[in-house]
Order: structure tokens, then C-alpha cells, then sequence
């Protein structure tokens, strides 16, 4: 008999709440992976979050780990990981959600951060659904059209839909998405949970399919903060002094709130979120101060835009090549330049962003935090359209040019 | 009987010169193929530039291309290209140069520019050398140690050290290479042949194996411009005004000749090289000038080895994690972040390159063209070194940051 019952449903717990049983064989492997085999068969019939997802596999592979000494366990033993099906894995298929990779076959490889999450000891779980190539809406082709696990007729956000909706909903504690615009912080904040996007390069790109070649970043999705902790800490993404002299505290912590140029089009659910949460902090006694940008910063998202359209044009060429027509019109459009970027006007755009980055460093320094919008407002209806790329912070944040 | 004979030697053509004759049928892929094979097999004991090719793959996948009619012949149609190892061919092994992927089961997918090639109609011929994951010296595991086929006893230059090798030998007209600091310009350089390193993003990364993200670039190895001209044009690489008002002409042009901040390092092959290159011109009635760089230009390659250094840390840690050993200590020392490299430091390198670009752009601007010295000097002795990574504008053309 297992020390965790049935009862206690293991689904329930947090990748840090999970690790330290797993170690120590207090929660096996199989145990933990049967029991989100059975909160996935409940609840994905609605939330459609999955696109490949073996528990014949599953099972056999936690075996596997539960069959490893304690000793020898690494630091993300037996924890179950979902993965965005845009990043490779040498024993499940990837598919974009692209009419050109429909093929069950895996590409027998594995992204440099899948091997770097099997050897910690995690176990790669399954697929999750993306827009194409992580660019476009839902529902182009032939993967699920996801739905957001708390309003089944709302979005939960992309283009990293599956990973936010299948952690919101307590269907995987863990889960890796990507981001070139706003695509996991969107489904982050959609789909309650939390979405880590990592300063550029931090987690290796390989294996990873390409669209904005200086923009795209792999980065997380969890329900704690703890659990990012961890999996950061596999993945040597850690502070220059990643033990800070004295630990973090609200009570007299200068915070920032960068409402940005974009405010205007934010609603009234993410009005009453920033306001509650400026409410909250002071309570708590830190001191609370709106960060003025300067005018420049409203060019952001279209130079982010730019950048992007600029960079597109090789990125799908190959898959244009073959068959332009089995292509969202969006990405044709990428590579036929219908925006008519310039090599010029994208040379512009890079000097541009460069020219604000130390800019916002130094403002950015002023403070303990900064708030920013994640998104506009709370997830709309409709299931397609996966919401506006939203706050100029995300714009800044994922561009290094 | 084809209207090309043996004694013509179909080896000896460019891209350019075999590309009309493939078209129409005057030249057969088959023939081109063999005339290649002999080629190689009569070199290729010294040269060694090559680690997977097979001869009956080769022809079979020659003979499909003849079999398609000419009016549905693609833009380069029959052409044999060589592929550096570290792209990625679906019906051939990609070993990286590194003792952890020794298989010959290639991973079945193709680098988004192999897709866009042979779309196009190239013969994707074989593999060609590479120093580990096209960083680290020569000879570390089981690749060849390829040769200069020039001068035996002297290195072709790497990393793309086939790549070089193959195309300034006659073995192959036209092949991919990458550069992350001169793994383009270098060994094009000793080998006697064009290297093309085109701007960041222009052709798709994806497929390939990673060290610097910023930085790698995808590129060309030819024997004629009109040969790069050709595989440009498919991949989308053309100027803002592709044609351009009047036809380029050396006499009156504009020539500046930056001898950059390293010039003291340079030998007197390069110094020879570089006068003799100022003395034709102006035969030719150029106007040339030296172009003097701002001191702060002096550091563009500690910026640039700062921010290599810290992009290496994540782009081999899975390898890393999966066995330390198996890696060159200097990739070990990525990982391990040796050189002690903070975030800190590798942000103020991108912000510090990104503030001299537009000065570069601004200095360029007052030229028809800038002629910068592509290595130190001649390719030296021995075969594992394959010499310094060189001129100062290799690393500001690398580096976007």
C-alpha cells in the first residue's frame, strides 16, 4: 500500500509540493502520472487541451523512474511535464497544428530542453496544443480548438493554449510553452496560473520550431512559484548572485506599475486587477509609484511588429515551398511580405527597441518590481481568436534588438 | 549520348554554368553526380572533407530529378549541394562532430533551408565536416581531420571546415555553412572559394544545431558570385531594391578599406592581400579610402566573445547534462560559465554592440562598398587549429546586439 491514498488526489499537488515524495518514494511516479491519466480523462473532453497523450507510455515510462534508486533521482524526478506541440520529443509526435505535419511518426530527437528535463528526471507526459507554428488563431487545421478550463466558451489564450489551459485546469503540475509576442503570459493570466518567460536565450531554442528568430523564448507554466523555482534551477537560469543578501519583503518594497501606452485599451477587468492589486500592496506597506515612460515607448508594438513581420519571411519559407495553400493565409502573408517591411525598416525597428532597453534598465533599477498588464482584459469568448498581444512591456521584454 | 562527354569534366562547372544546362537537359543530374563522385573519390583520401555519402543514394535521388519534366524543373534543378553537419538532412545521419551522436539513423527531418532547397530542385549530395557543434577545434571525435586541399599539411579553416574544403576543391559547387564568430568567412578564405555570410534571420535557423543565438548564421560556400546570386534569389535574400538603377562599376566607385582595430595582428599574406586589392581598384579607377573606426570599435571582439560566452552556457546543456565527458572541455567550460560571464556583463555587450551598429551603418552609408580583411593571414600549419577567429567586422556583422 502507497502512504497516498486515492483520496488525496495526487493531481492536486504542486510540482514542489510533488518533488519531495517522488524523491523519497512516498508518492510513486506511476501513482502521480495515473492520477492525472484520470483528471485528464474527466476533464479534457471540454477543455480539448491535449493533442498526443499515450498512458500506455506514460505508465511505462514512470515505471521506469519509480524502478531508480533514491540515490541516484534527479532533482525533477518522476515529475510529469507537458509540452507545446511545436517543440520536439523523440517519442511522440509533433505536429504545429500544421496540415503539413500530420504524420503520427516522431521526428526521432528531442529539443535540447527535453534532454535537459529527462536527465533532471522529469517525465515527458504528452502534447499540447498550439496555434500553428505558434503563430495564427485556434481551430486552423486538425488539432483541438482548446477551451479555457473555467468558461468552456472562452479562450484560453495562445498561442501556448494547451499548456496554460492543461496547468490552469490541474491536468499536469508543469508544463513548457513559448513566447514571441505574448504567447505565454496571454494563456498564463487567462487561464490562472502562473507563465514565466525567461530573458532571451536562457533555455535553449533548438529543436524548437522558428518564427521570430530574435523573439521566440521557451519559458513555463506552473500553479506556484516554487515549482517555476525549480525548474529554473535545472535549467541554470539564475540570478548573477542567485542568493540575495537578505530575503525579499513587501513592507517598504518600492513597486512600479507601468500601466503603458496601450492602457487605453485595457478594460475593466484588467482596470480593477491593477487597481486591487496597487490596493493590496500598500496594505502590506510597500510604497507604490506609477512608472512614466517616455514617449518613445509607444512605438513599441509596432517595431515589435515590424521585427516580426521582417524575421517571418524566412521562418516559413520552407513549409510555404511546399505547399503554400496548407499555410493560415497569415503565415503566406509572412513570406510573401505583404506588409512590405523592408530590410531597411527592420534594421530601424532592431536600433530602435536597442536604443530603449538601457533606457528601460534604468528605469526598471528604480524599483524592487515592476507591474504591467498581461493582457487586455479577462479571456473573451470564442474559441479561435486566442486575444490581443497586449502590454508594451511584453513587447520590450521579448525583444533583445 | 549525352552532349556532354567525360572529357568535359562536368566537375569543373559552377552552379551557374551547370544550372541552364541541367534546366534543358543538355546536362543530366546523373551525369553531374558521377562526374562529382570521381571527383571525390579521387580527392577525398587527403582532403577529407566528407562524412556520410553514399554514392547509390546520390544517383538514385539524380535520376528522379531528370524524370521530372522540364517545365516543372525548379530554380535549381539537379544542383548537388553539400551540407555542413549540423544541419539537419531526414535520409542522412547528422553526427555534429560529437562522440554523443555517433548513429548513423538520421533524425527524420529537414533543416528548414534543406526543405526550401530542395524544393527548389537541389540534390542534397552528403555530409560534410565540422569541428564539434561547429565550435571547438578539429579532430576531437570521430570526424575526418580535413585538410586544406591546397596544401594538405594546412587547415581548410572551420568550423565549416568541409564545407570549404569540398567547394574550393571541385568536390561540390555550391554548400551550407554557419558562422557564429568567422566559420563562414574563414575557412572561404583558405580555401580559395566565396563564403556568403548573409544578415541574421535571412535564412531560418530552425534544423540547426545552436551555440550562440544571437549569433549563428546560416550561409554559402560557392566558386562564382553568379553561383551565390542563384541559391540567394530562392531563399528571399535580395536588397530592398533588388534591381538596382544602374549596374554596379568599379570605376569612380566609392572603396573604403577598414583595416580595423586587429590590424596589428594581421600577417603578411593579408597585408600583401589587402595592398594588392587597393592597387587594382585604383588601376580600375576606384577612389579608395581608408576607413578609420572610433576607438570604441576596438572592443567589438571581447563584446562579442562576452556575449558567446554567455549564449553558450544554455545552448549545450543538455548535451552536457546527458555526459560532461563526452564534450571538448572548452564546450564543458560554456556550461560550467568558466569565464564567469554575468548577465550583467552579456547585457552590457548587446547594448554596447547595438550602440556602435548604427554608427557602422552611418560609416558604411559613405561607401559603395567596405573591403575588410576575412582572416589574420594564410592558413596556417596543422589541421585541429583552424585558425583565429579574425576581423573586426565579422563581429559586428555577426552580432545584432
Amino acid at each position: 500500500m502507497s502512504a497516498i491514498s486515492n483520496d488525496e488526489e495526487p493531481w492536486k499537488l504542486t510540482a514542489a509540493e510533488a518533488l519531495p515524495l517522488l524523491r523519497n518514494g512516498t508518492l510513486k511516479a506511476v501513482e502521480l502520472a495515473q492520477s492525472l491519466l484520470t483528471r485528464i480523462h474527466q476533464r479534457d473532453e471540454n477543455v480539448k487541451a491535449w493533442v498526443w497523450l499515450s498512458p500506455s507510455q506514460i505508465l511505462q515510462q514512470a515505471q521506469v523512474l519509480d524502478d531508480i534508486p533514491q540515490a541516484q533521482r534527479g532533482p525533477l524526478h518522476g515529475l510529469p511535464v507537458g509540452v507545446k506541440d511545436i517543440i520536439l520529443t523523440k517519442d511522440m509526435p509533433t505536429q504545429y497544428n500544421s496540415k503539413l505535419y500530420r504524420s503520427d511518426t516522431p521526428i526521432n530527437a528531442d529539443a535540447n530542453c527535453i534532454i535537459t528535463l529527462r536527465q533532471a528526471g522529469a517525465l515527458i507526459f504528452g502534447k499540447l496544443t498550439t496555434t500553428e507554428f505558434a503563430s495564427s488563431k485556434q481551430g486552423n487545421w486538425h488539432q483541438n480548438l482548446t477551451a479555457n478550463p473555467h468558461d468552456f466558451e472562452r479562450t484560453p489564450g495562445g498561442s501556448s493554449s494547451g499548456s496554460g489551459a492543461a496547468v490552469g485546469d490541474f491536468q499536469i503540475p508543469v508544463a513548457l510553452g513559448t513566447q514571441t509576442g505574448g504567447s505565454i503570459i496571454r494563456p498564463a493570466s487567462f487561464d490562472g496560473c502562473y507563465g514565466f518567460k525567461p530573458t532571451w536565450g536562457c533555455i535553449s531554442r533548438e529543436g524548437i520550431a522558428q518564427w521570430g528568430w530574435s523573439l521566440d523564448t521557451c519559458g513555463l507554466f506552473s500553479r506556484s512559484v516554487e515549482d517555476l523555482d525549480a525548474v529554473l534551477d535545472v535549467f541554470q537560469v539564475l540570478d548573477d548572485d542567485p542568493i540575495p543578501q537578505q530575503a525579499f519583503k513587501i513592507e517598504n518594497a518600492k513597486i512600479g506599475f507601468a500601466r503603458t501606452h496601450n492602457w487605453s485599451t485595457a478594460g475593466p477587468g484588467t482596470q480593477k486587477a491593477i487597481e486591487k492589486a496597487k490596493e493590496l500592496l500598500k496594505c502590506h506597506g510597500a510604497v507604490v509609484e506609477e512608472v512614466d515612460l517616455p514617449d518613445d515607448f509607444s512605438n513599441m508594438l509596432e517595431w515589435h511588429n515590424t521585427v516580426l513581420n521582417g524575421e517571418g519571411r524566412s521562418s516559413f519559407l520552407g513549409q510555404y515551398r511546399t505547399d503554400p495553400k496548407a499555410l493560415h493565409e497569415s503565415i503566406q502573408g509572412y513570406v510573401e511580405n505583404i506588409k512590405n517591411v523592408s530590410r531597411k525598416d527592420q534594421l530601424e525597428a532592431y536600433d530602435n527597441c536597442a536604443r530603449l532597453r538601457p533606457v528601460w534598465d534604468d528605469i526598471a533599477s528604480k524599483y524592487d518590481m515592476v507591474i504591467t498588464p498581461s493582457v487586455v482584459d479577462e479571456a473573451p469568448k470564442g474559441l479561435e481568436n486566442t486575444g490581443d498581444m497586449a502590454s508594451l512591456l511584453v513587447a520590450v521584454g521579448s525583444s533583445p534588438c
